[in-house]
């Protein structure tokens, strides 16, 4: 299992346009083979902090996930309204 | 629902007893209450980097849960084994 944290600084003025492009990304990720939790998550206290968090059964899947038309397709413009590039965490599980 | 994402920097030589303590934490908190996920990884290239992945009912589970006698008794410890400040987000689900 491989845990994500994708985190991003998106500019005030494209947080809602950074919202609904997310959510097209999640729509077709969750369809994805391997994809076992990916979700958008915006910060309670700070909106134009918007973070993916996601669960794969293993690296190969989410390397696949990276190759897929819609990752390559949507991420681009994601990356075009953010403020700074973005914090991305792969984790492994302790617990 | 909130979910929280608590990402730890922890001194090189107090990652071994920052993860044991924190499983400590995490078998005593997810018999709490409104728990619905408390988990902890690890950063797969930064082994410093320790984050709990949690998820609450409510806000006010997760109040509790910052009252409990164990948060109360490990979370200073753990603070002490840290290079820098824990970088803690709250967040609201939008898929």
């Amino acid at each position: 299992m491989v845990k994500v944290v994708a985190k991003h600084f998106v500019k005030e003025d494209k947080i809602n346009e950074f919202i609904e492009l997310a959510k097209n990304l999640v729509e077709a990720t969750v369809k994805e083979e391997g994809c076992i939790e990916y979700k958008l998550f915006q910060d309670l206290k700070d909106s134009k902090i918007l973070t993916i968090i996601e669960e794969w059964e293993d690296k190969t899947a989410l390397d696949k996930h990276m190759d897929s038309e819609h990752f390559i397709e949507i991420v681009p413009i994601l990356s075009s309204f953010m403020e700074k590039p973005a914090e991305m965490n792969l984790y492994k599980n302790l617990t």
